[in-house]
């Protein structure tokens, strides 16, 4: 067995950039990381799916499993290191068998950590193991840290993120260069800025993963994907990003999560952020998050999410943190204190809408639409007239007055069976963070 | 004596708005405090000048120490709370005693830890205490943290801090409203903003402290209060704050941590930001650090500077920590281990500046100044000169090309020997964060 009094031995499952990231951060910083973590911090084992790659790095020191499983059970393995991602599959294997171990886990993924993080955190406390993921959020940006330890002496009443770099760059891009979505995702992807099955990315599902852990962090409950309404970026045509330009507003992709009285609600959606917010400056692959709680009032995180260096770097802290012997329940709270909290619907918030219609350009039309507003009792804040549509028609958009959301899903639904309406309306929730 | 298995018993020095916030936490937040940490915590005696004044909370089931340094030898507590001031004195004496004791010692004292840190670092280190100093810098944002913890795997190579609300409160008022600095001083000590006696906030002293604290823990060395060149904001003008946004940038005091293959350079300055850096957004009281690090990138923290929630909050988190047994080396890393790198003297500075001359309204004045500048080698990026100054002459105002600042020192000096020159050159650095 190890000496674990002065050294820890990490095995590392997945050798693509971030695990290379690992291994040349454990590798150049040696000295550093044994200074600050009062530990000799060495990598006994790896694994991955091809060991002929070249990746830049010499591995030759280590022990190789073909089978990440297989590295839990190395005798002189204290930590293991999970970047193979997915939420079930070898990951969930590994993260399984390291933990019922009794060896510290330590991923940079979202997906496991969202699905799983409930019955993980609770085998790691039955084991006395930690388990981190400060990596599986906003890359190199502490947020985990903030939240856990940071900000533990608050009540975390809401936060904001942008928590998909894949996203802000194409809605960056989008606004400077006036491409529509789909030129600018396809120029993502030959730049390997999005991957060639993008859907996890541009669908918010990516951006769910990561709400489900910061609002389980900030609230003290269980990751629940189950109750977070999910949208992504495909449906932002480039003339929302004009008006919204127009209105003083930029579009973001953002995971929310709120508690109030009611309970809690979680959501992931692009949204209408004024540009004076802080992040309605977060621009390209950059994310950031905003919280608000009682005591520290507003803070923002901001840096970048991805990439080899960024997450590597969060992967290690949480190895140093380990090594230091900063241990407590991987949630911020015991599991069995973990609040089953009343979720709040989709359709009981109370927000600030903007509506986009391609309609008739005829007499009359305004007057209908109106009438519909007025039907379900939506109070309009402006109401924009456009020039012609390049497919026939014209633009209305309308901004509204805080709404219970059932009632502009109401009026949407009348709108779409409204002969002037030309297409099915494009809404967008006013967020102003 | 206590268990410390399962409880942590707090005194606390010192009761003015963060004692009382703090006191505030630990009574509202009990429940949730004990979560997270696995431990109650309670607080078990108190200290401050004035036992008579009404402070809003029940202190009633606090023992009373009228002599702040007697809080360490109350034998049932386990952590001692400084929120007295100053870097000699009671503070000081108690921050001793506690450690001393091998009790933990936690600090809203930058002057403290930035005089004395190397000192009680090893103090607490020798006893195997935790001392800790969240709160000593900027607030309710974690950046203590985020440079022991969350960037532990990285080498810092820069950071730029905005560390003072007051002056920021004060650069604030005097671009929206066209104020002088005395105007504006003024008005914020009659609302509070700023001290009866501003020294330490004005001329940039407190930001002289931060950033030295903010330097240890990003390099790994002492805190150096020695070799860290200091000036404040009492010398801008309205006229800088317009030409400023003229050049488009942003006149902010700084405090800016460097270090390089030839050393470690400290300074706080105003400086000239531009626009777009994420620093020119940051209004107001509040604070922002901005930090490069080789694997991280850039990580950017913004929140409230100062006041009761959030610094308490600061002083909680480290409570917590605390609680959980997160202790590892106050400095980072071992007193022991720290370096003594070279200083870079502010001469040798290599940056871009702006100057403002007030000169002769004459032909030649133009040749004459131009000349000096020759003279010195550096190289101008752009001149502008606008009407008539109010005192009479006009303004030439001068960005340069990178140039050592020794060179721009020189200049100045020889500006000031023109006979067209009619008063004291003003200098700003830029700095493009």
């Amino acid at each position: 067995m190890t000496d674990t009094a002065s050294a820890v031995h990490v095995a590392i499952a997945g050798l693509g950039t971030v695990g290379v990231g690992v291994a040349k951060i454990l590798q150049q910083h040696a000295a550093l990381i044994e200074q600050r973590s009062g530990k000799a911090v060495s990598i006994r084992a790896v694994s991955a799916r091809d060991r002929g790659r070249q990746r830049g790095i010499n591995l030759a020191d280590y022990a190789w499993c073909d089978n990440a499983v297989d590295l839990a059970a190395v005798d002189d393995v204290d930590l293991v290191v999970e970047l193979i991602g997915g939420s079930d599959g070898p990951a969930l294997a590994l993260a399984r068998a390291a933990l019922e171990r009794g060896k510290s886990f330590v991923t940079a993924n979202k997906a496991l950590i969202a699905v799983h993080g409930e019955e993980l955190a609770q085998l790691a406390e039955e084991k006395g193991a930690s388990l981190r993921f400060e990596a599986a959020v906003a890359g190199g940006i502490p947020i985990i840290k903030a939240l856990a330890e940071g900000l533990a002496g608050n009540d975390v009443s809401r936060l904001h993120g942008i928590l998909n770099g894949t996203c802000n760059y194409i809605l960056t891009r989008m606004e400077r260069e006036g491409l529509s979505f789909g030129e600018v995702l396809e120029d993502a992807q030959r730049l390997g800025y999005a991957e060639a099955d993008p859907t996890f990315d541009i669908d918010g599902i990516d951006t769910a993963h990561k709400t489900a852990i910061l609002a389980a962090l900030a609230f003290g409950m269980a990751p629940d994907m189950a109750n977070l309404p999910t949208e992504g970026i495909r449906t932002i045509a480039p003339v929302d990003i004009d008006f919204a330009k127009e209105l003083g507003y930029r579009i973001k992709l953002l995971g929310v999560a709120r508690k109030t009285d009611e309970g809690v609600e979680t959501r992931v959606h692009p949204a209408m952020v004024p540009l004076a917010a802080p992040l309605a400056k977060v621009m390209d692959a950059v994310n950031a998050v905003v919280v608000q709680s009682d005591f520290a009032g507003e803070t923002v995180y901001e840096g970048a999410g991805a990439g080899e260096g960024p997450t590597a770097s969060a992967v290690v802290a949480d190895i140093i943190d380990i090594a230091r012997g900063n241990q407590y329940a991987p949630l911020g709270i015991p599991v069995g204190a973990l609040q089953k909290m009343p979720v709040i619907p989709t359709e009981s918030h109370k927000g600030t809408y903007y509506i986009r219609l391609r309609v008739d350009d005829r007499p009359g039309v305004m007057a209908d639409i109106t009438a519909e507003l007025a039907r379900e009792n939506v109070s309009i804040e402006s109401v924009l007239q456009r020039g012609k549509a390049p497919q026939g028609g014209v633009y209305i958009i309308m901004t509204t007055h805080l709404t219970i959301e059932a009632a502009i899903l109401a009026t949407l639904n009348h709108f779409t069976q409204l002969e002037c309406v030309l297409e099915t309306p494009t809404m967008l929730r006013i967020e102003a963070v």
